[in-house]
């Protein structure tokens, strides 16, 4: 992992990676020495950065260079390099705190914003995953457990004070991510916002009315405020089904360059979200084969093994490793005693409803915001597309606004399954 | 406001401080050139620091030194001197928030810990003056005032988030008066720590009750998260009736130490716990002349009119400074209308509930902790100091345990006139 100073920054392109990844030391084990050989190609397809896949036949890597813009705006929406250094480091405590969640780490540039990692093969994204159809039978317990993991490790409960003090501060130089996580989720779906779009004309009496739907405002900005001054845990921060990469026997997690000290909820909520923007998304992928119905209760009790997995972990870490100075064991020397698991209960019900609250936010900005996902946008008929939009929209609003009343998560699957279009008459 | 640059750390006597303030050219000002004139004694009764007045023909000025350990307790227990620092950069930002609320600050050397400030007279401690049983016509109004435009000035409200997070992450390098809070307030009282000491054995009983009231350590917990997690402004930190100086006229806040990035309810709940102790301590004070029963009544409509004047000052704010990123003004375009003052209120009702919370944790650490205060201490009778120790702990147990229902602040005022002695049966 060597950093090699202060060079100028220079865009990678298909012709310079060889040469590039040639002088690193690190990467020489992955790739062999013959570099002329190496086959390169750019494949990122999301809106930040450049993603390279380099393969020999020793090999294969994946280089991603962050832009000093945002690539899917271009040079004149700037954005920090310094997010490559934040997702390397936020990488490096992940795979520490939960080993075998992340892609193995083989090189980080700090100049060049590059980070050299492993190719997962024969692993796809998860929404894409989610779009085909298929089942991944340890997605849940994987994503369950990886959460509680990153979470408790990197909380009160787990680090001394200081050190959690002095990382929190180091991640608050990723305000440039946090401020785009503000802007996108928090604040542009809620008035007349210059990119904003959506299914219309199907959905503008939906947007319509969102933005004059005071009580949905009012919650939303209670969910911000804790997005953005509550520092419990080193969160991966945008962890939607883009983020992970998924094959019948393995779950990694990728691109936590979002990463910042944040409420546990808000990673947890943005799998959820994701998960019932997949589930609201099935009928417009069914075909005369499958009616998509048997994989729709499928990907709900993904969302409840999911919480179940997370409250286990998390049980778990309580009793064996509460070494933090909240709940410390001077004052509840017995981990297991009807006190200490009462509030732990108290503990995982906050996060629950948090994670109910963001799941709401995330998946209305995703229908109504600037960003959109696939699991909607391939959807062909803008009929069909713009009511799985509304019955999402509509499942968004009342966990929002019924975050701190549903009791468990399986109130919230019912409010997915009895779920209607978004109307008007709802949100007035 | 020179910093002269890395010099050798020296501690201050009575002798070297003439010496060292006659090179600083930002002091000459107030004392002119007779260095050899200048009267100095030392004046310190913190358990922090050293405090030296200094008086010449043409003035005086206050020196503040912070020394490498805790005065209290001695050099075997290290404190770093980067409070000094923190201390001058929180009093900058507080009085420009909320201007003549503090000191004049003339010098600041981060290499001798050293802030020199102006002589504030004739005032006094606030704490000796509720000692003594004066009152202060503009004490609530002031106090309410400067608490509302520091909070809100420094938080999400009124700040850009990049802005407050590398501000926030500033102060995370406070960690060390940090974790004396964390452990002093929100640890130690509820555990046989070594420290602890309480009027015995008067309250004995009770102390035992106190470690056992599964409860209330339960609350002071989730207390504690917000505390270390929580980074809503820059607060005063360390906001007893010791950190206030008043005159008749003039009220002024010194200390800010402790300051760090924190939730507001945490300076409210300690001036308004810090008053409550005051009020339980009355009857100890009483005399032929005086039975204090007025004085008493007094203090509780001080902290009634404090949190009146806070919710009128925020609200001020709220409506003409609202510029942050939280309740943003695209999606409440209408500062005055129903919807945004719900939120207000909501956000208001938020804090008030914290305040009690952290008023009853700060009072029960005054009592059965390592600290005590001269309200308290100076009672002489001991039996009658522990009777009014034990209602002053009745009163923190009920505000830390039904701070989410109380509605306003006259329902914790009848708490306090109804209340009596910490009983044990009610802890179990």
């Amino acid at each position: 992992m060597s950093n090699p100073g202060t060079t100028k920054y220079r865009e990678l392109t298909n012709t310079t990676v060889a040469d590039y990844l040639s002088g690193q030391s690190s990467v020489a084990p992955h790739l062999g020495p013959n570099a002329s050989e190496w086959k390169v190609s750019e494949i990122g397809d999301g809106n930040l950065n450049l993603v390279f896949i380099v393969q020999s036949n020793q090999g294969t890597v994946i280089v991603k260079q962050a832009l000093p813009y945002i690539r899917a705006r271009g040079p004149s929406s700037p954005l920090p390099l310094s997010r490559a250094f934040f997702e390397y480091e936020a990488t490096t405590r992940h795979s520490e705190r939960a080993p075998g969640t992340t892609p193995a780490l083989y090189h980080f540039d700090k100049d060049q914003a590059i980070i050299v990692m492993e190719y997962l093969s024969p692993h796809i994204i998860l929404r894409k995953g989610l779009v085909l159809g298929n089942q991944y039978s340890r997605l849940a317990e994987s994503l369950g457990q990886y959460l509680a993991r990153i979470h408790f490790r990197g909380s009160d409960l787990s680090m001394d004070s200081a050190s959690k003090k002095m990382d929190a501060a180091l991640f608050a130089g990723n305000h440039a991510l946090c401020q785009i996580s503000e802007k996108r989720i928090f604040t542009e779906p809620y008035y007349a916002a210059d990119l904003n779009r959506w299914s219309s004309p199907q959905l503008d009496d939906v947007v319509q009315c969102i933005r004059q739907d005071e009580p949905l405002k009012a919650a939303v900005n209670e969910l911000k405020d804790k997005f953005m001054s509550n520092s419990q845990t080193l969160l991966h921060g945008d962890f939607h089904s883009g983020s992970v990469m998924v094959t019948d026997h393995d779950v990694r997690v990728i691109d936590p360059e979002f990463a910042f000290y944040g409420p546990m909820g808000f990673d947890v909520g943005a799998i959820i979200g994701n998960l019932l923007i997949a589930y609201c998304s099935q009928a417009g992928h069914a075909d005369t084969n499958d009616d998509r119905s048997e994989y729709s209760r499928w990907i709900l009790t993904v969302i409840a093994e999911l919480w179940s997995t997370y409250e286990v972990e998390f049980k778990n870490l309580w009793l064996s490793e509460r070494t933090g100075e909240l709940y410390p064991k001077n004052v509840f020397p017995q981990s297991n005693s009807k006190e200490s698991l009462n509030s732990l209960s108290r503990y995982l019900t906050s996060i629950l409803a948090d994670s109910f609250g963001f799941a709401g936010a995330k998946m209305i900005r995703r229908i109504i915001g600037v960003s959109h996902v696939e699991d909607m946008t391939t959807i062909e008929d803008p009929d069909l597309r713009a009511a799985c939009e509304s019955r999402a929209l509509s499942i968004a609003r009342t966990l929002v606004l019924k975050r701190n009343s549903l009791s468990n998560v399986q109130e919230a699957i019912k409010i997915a399954e009895k779920s209607n279009s978004m109307s008007c008459e709802k949100s007035r």
